[in-house]
């Protein structure tokens, strides 16, 4: 495999995470009809890597594309959206496609994105090569964003983050749990994490939603997420990152009390929603170094790094 | 049996609903601690009627209760709220429960209510006796309210209707159906009906949701549900009625252009929410002809009166 | 001509304006499928009276019916809308006609209304016998409500006065005076009043507009018209009066401090929307009797009297 | 002293709360212009009762008038609103006064209101004879309601209970007291009471403002208090009770879960502010027998009965 | 006359539409008292070109002024507002002046803009050489904005498109078409298009009004618009065009689905209105190029061009 | 005492008021655990200058810290809190601590906050060195921000400018001054400015708010503040300038209609919060000279330069 991305921490910071100093990795135009590209999600894939690319095109339509590179860094995306095929149902309407994840889960890839079905909630899909794709059955009723599945199954069952929402721009959210058994039917909902007190950690105050695909350590599974602060000007997205039981996902074990990244950059505070950073796909490697994927304004995709164990620390020493 | 409550239509009344003379059949202070009692269910049991009751007490706290009654106008309600035991799960987390319905199917009776869990959602019951109540997993991740079971499996599964909302007094809804094979895991979620424009049918423009358990008729399930229209002063709750397909319920037949009942009594323009008809229960005999209990203004319960075969007909020549 | 609906002013009274006992004249049901029948307009018509009447039906579709009185208390109203012919103009669109008033100009009643034509404007449309109507051009752009023509021409020109308004439950608004040279152009608009500080006039302050056909005296026109407060609890519609002047009717002369006319009456605080006391039309005679046809709670219509010279004193009296 | 108003409880009551047969006492047009008369103050005065009432007249515009009554049932009020003179100083600018109190401290009669000075605040006055009365400094900067004075110095401060709140219809308050060495300038302000968790007590969720002036008991002061529920029709104000500890009132010993009066009979579910019950004020004899006056519908007043000793029962049994 | 501003399309640019290499043309400090100059107008006038500018000055009072340039690059503004005399009316109130646009239609340069009287309306003014101008009756009633003349009568008639809306950020917004016999009186309103679904073409989904003065083509009527897209953090102001038919403009032929132009450069990104991009003037010359004029984040002003037979057969392709 | 930070006018610069050529003069990462530092004080001290700052960290807690600098330009800032003791009373609870001010009086220098208690509210405390801080009573109830002392007491009494608020991103905002003989106890409450008619000068129509601590002149106090627009995009903060009696503070003599400096540059247009300049504390010299420190965008600190005698012939000049 190619190795993944990655920079050193520069000399003169000492954060737990840093960005690429080539980001933006994707501009808003890389395909020929788009506006922005963002929010989009990445795995290892033969020798290199493949992706699903939130692309919302020059008429503001939302679709999802598949892309595919050899280093990460730079990508080919697919210029027509994905055409799904019916997967364990006839019934794949989507008015509209976005924010997607991908998480490989025993011999396949799932795609979990937010479908437009009498409102938003969480479509599923999964494809053997990015090529063909078999839409499923939606997991949820509306109205549902942000849904993010577990790399594998959990005392038998997948496992999906999700955050409920409203059909507008969500003043509120919070960080749910569900199982299934078969992909198809979902229950055992369980609320993981809540929004925190304005005078405890304003930056998550208003709602928080499941950002990448958990990532299995030693400790618990590492979760990337974003969290949100509504300020007189409008929502400022951060990112943060949580730990949660190996067998019990639902329990939290450690959650950041301060952000991991927040914008700062000119491409994360200006675009088509400025002052927005949103984590949606991490690639790791085996000495534990992690290139993190997330949206930057809603219009360009960029890079940051870090590393697990130090990372593990930095969350003990400031978890809530 | 004993025979359900029943009254002929008045003589100068042609409309195809009437209420009862007698109503309000249960008064907001009919237990000892309520502050009103409304929204509630009721089923055939033993040689008379059982029903489970919203009783908000005096501190406005939402809560269910048992009661029993032998000719379906005369209630005992228990003065204590229904405790509940684990019944497919031992989460049976709830923070409030409100607005229950009560479904016979096969050999136990279910009921469904709207459940405090980090928000409304529908939570899940049975019991055989009324004595004794298992609480199960929650159908669906908040935001939802108005969960209506079908009275038998469809296709092998159980059927469930239900309103997505939010987690406030929400202005949107729609009604939807979602299929399970165990009561635990939900999916296949359908859209069945959606509100309708303001110059088609205002009543039911703002929002609608499921009402009563579904009667099955020969034509197709005959269900009552309510329309919100959102006045200058507030909501405003009335009912119409919709014949859905027997085998695919997720299709409508037809649906009531005009609205069956509004708010136009005393006790439904006035109480502690005014201006709201909502249709939770009723009963049915072999004559088709029907007593629809529905809670009035948020305070009290009252009981309108159809036939069959009459609103049928009704239905069709004033469909949407 | 059949004298207009009287009655003297009680014994315990001393109030410039007063209530017909038999108040509500007009039932919501009083047509086959009516949900509610007000805010209607009323005129003198060969022997006895004609009028245009709003009748929401079950489905709550707004539109305006033709009616008939020998004594304007009685009414012999159309089971079905007007139907509408082409008058000056072949675009007759409309998705909602409500709120109608009446007004005899030169040689035949012109109807001014709430037309829905891509939203709420002023729909125009004219009739000799109330039998054939003959619709022509609104007169404005959307949003606007309450078009209430003079009762002659002004300076050679048509005089429609109305109230600005958004597209929804409008929070604001003031009464405007625009004119024609032929009922199809308009210009020359004109503010007439707007509202009134709260601590001034509370009960006018968030909106106001304009109600019956103005009255022409010798010291004026003397317009009934409507005002709003936004209580905790919604919109509180009560009725003031104005004197405009003769020729200049921008011109305000006097206007009422307090209130004429507000809820207190049962059918007025109850229906489907509370708290609405809503003049849309008067009759009056040569002795200067007016008799005062309101909505009332968005439901039914009531009449309240009063005698010109009296009233105009009183606006002396207590003008803002 | 002439006995105050009182009426045994009713046989069929078991509430520790009742309303007076008679309510209500006050109408809306008990004075000559009024509109309505509600949120009213009375004391003991000579050998009757003196008080001071809002008095909203037919402008609606907000104002505080004296009173005078030989058994507290039946008053004759002013029909001109109360003029002040400068008492502790020369600026006493007043856009509006409305919801009164009146609290004997020493040697006079104390009044607070909410008073209109750029937003609302709270006004204070004092008279010896309810015929002079002089108003003082503001207590606060705006935006404040609802001033309540011990009716004592306590540690030898003037003690003000209040209610911050917002220029507009606030949905949101709590209780706060302040303490003053000469009634001109305020400090040490303290947190008294806060509203509840909505699955606690939800008719006190919304908002929580002080009612009458407390009465000194053995156990503690005896605060009768409004709470609010936001309703998807509005605001619904109901009563409650709390007893505060006598030499630290900012301390609560106990607080009512259940509400004592809610907003039932037709005078509280209808008027210009349907579903709103708010105390003002209290007489109380050495009997321990208390008749407590309240605003019903933003329109009339009403009377309530209750006994303290059974009072603090009910309260240390129903405590939050 | 001096040619009009223009650069070829980039080398590496495939779009229909390109923003000039000088952007901005004008700066927000181009006048002595100016804090923004922007969505102003231009038009060929003698041996170069005139404009009229709104100029908000430093106490960000809105006006309009008079301006002129010989290459349409190079602007000279006047310093002070222009001073209106009065045309076809004495009434020439105007509490503002915001966003003009100017067409010449016969003998006369046509002025018309977003005029406030009692809120904001459409104004006219003429003037034969941006000297004296002459103001005129306001076209509509409140409340309207984006009033744009078409440069000749149609059918006899002067045709003005506007944007009816409310009093505030209005979050609705379709163009209508009224006209006039004599730019004094107008009527025969017709709704031109609305805002487009969500899932169709979303940068255009909040609200659209017109832009410039509508070019005369062989094919029809090309009218620059703007769209407007309500994000979470706030509205996004983006370019579109439509193509409308010779004799009844009301109708549409072709209309973009994607965007012409949207915010993405750093001076349409950033400023007093980030993400604003707003068309209000164009010239053209006879090879159909087009220099487009727009207002950049309600701060500045630049240029973008195109040619017309691209720019139809683009729209062709492109329509919604 | 070291010179305080100064830069002539630039040379093609007129405006009243100039930036620092080296802004921002600190950064948002200046502290090790800091997102921001923004809205903060400095005085004279020693021989050069301390401060105290609003940092906010990394979680978003907000909390203020001591510094000091030599010139004013370069600041080490304490990475810690300040921690209060006990000053005039026990209850020195804080929430939070925000938007600090510093006034030298008589011996001591007097620290102005936003402090949490159960809302914002103005918390006080004093310190001799800038190590040791006593906290004091609050000065008022909740709701209220920007509190700003007089440097001496007048008449005998201190003198504190606030503006009272709600509790969240209040959409209103007057400026309003109190009195207290003692730091404890507070009245005398005066309404001092109010906003202004958004058609006279709309960048502070929305809210205004005091700034810095007024600077003594022969012809009255000096008092920057900030005003704020509600644009479609967001509130927007601009500074301006008053004159207040000296006497009679609360007295206008001469208020600035044009803003005195408006987000223009980078670091004022982008940031956590875009489009903000907020004043909160200056030096100045005896040459009349004054540096005047600002925050930008809730981000950074920013200096601007202006003289005092031109900047009261500027306000002479530019007065409301």
């Amino acid at each position: 495999m190619h190795p993944i991305p990655w920079e050193e921490r520069p000399a003169n910071c000492s954060d737990p995470m840093w960005r690429y100093s080539g980001n933006p990795v994707i501009g808003r135009y890389d395909t020929p009809t788009s506006n922005s590209i963002f929010n989009s999600a990445v795995v290892p894939f033969e020798d290199g890597f493949a992706g699903v690319f939130r692309c919302d095109n020059k008429a503001v339509q939302m679709n999802i594309h598949a892309g595919f590179s050899k280093d990460g860094l730079s990508w080919n995306i697919e210029p027509d959206p994905i055409q799904m095929e019916a997967g364990n149902t006839g019934m794949i309407e989507s008015a509209y496609k976005y924010d997607p994840r991908v998480s490989f889960i025993e011999d396949r890839y799932w795609i979990s994105w937010c479908n437009g079905y009498h409102g938003p909630t969480i479509g599923l899909a999964y494809t053997f090569d990015f090529k063909r794709f078999y839409q499923c059955e939606n997991a949820f009723l509306p109205f549902n964003r942000n849904g993010v599945l577990f790399p594998e199954k959990i005392n038998g069952k997948y496992c999906l983050l999700s955050r409920p929402s409203d059909n507008g721009h969500t003043p509120f959210g919070d960080i749910f749990l569900s199982y299934s058994p078969d992909m198809k039917y979902w229950g055992e909902h369980r609320c993981v994490m809540k929004v925190t007190p304005f005078e405890q950690s304003a930056w998550q105050c208003t709602k928080i939603g499941p950002g990448s695909v958990p990532i299995k350590t030693e400790e618990g599974w590492l979760l990337f997420y974003h969290g949100v602060i509504n300020t007189c000007n409008g929502f400022r997205y951060s990112m943060g990152a949580a730990l949660l039981d190996l067998r019990q996902p639902e329990k939290v074990l450690y959650r950041s009390q301060p952000y991991l990244l927040a914008p700062a950059e000119s491409y994360e505070l200006r675009g088509d929603v400025p002052n927005v950073v949103f984590p949606c796909a991490s690639l790791h490697d085996q000495e534990g170094r992690v290139a993190l994927y997330y949206g930057a304004a809603d219009t360009v995709v960029g890079i940051a790094f870090c590393r697990i164990p130090e990372l593990i620390e930095w969350l003990k020493a400031n978890t809530l």
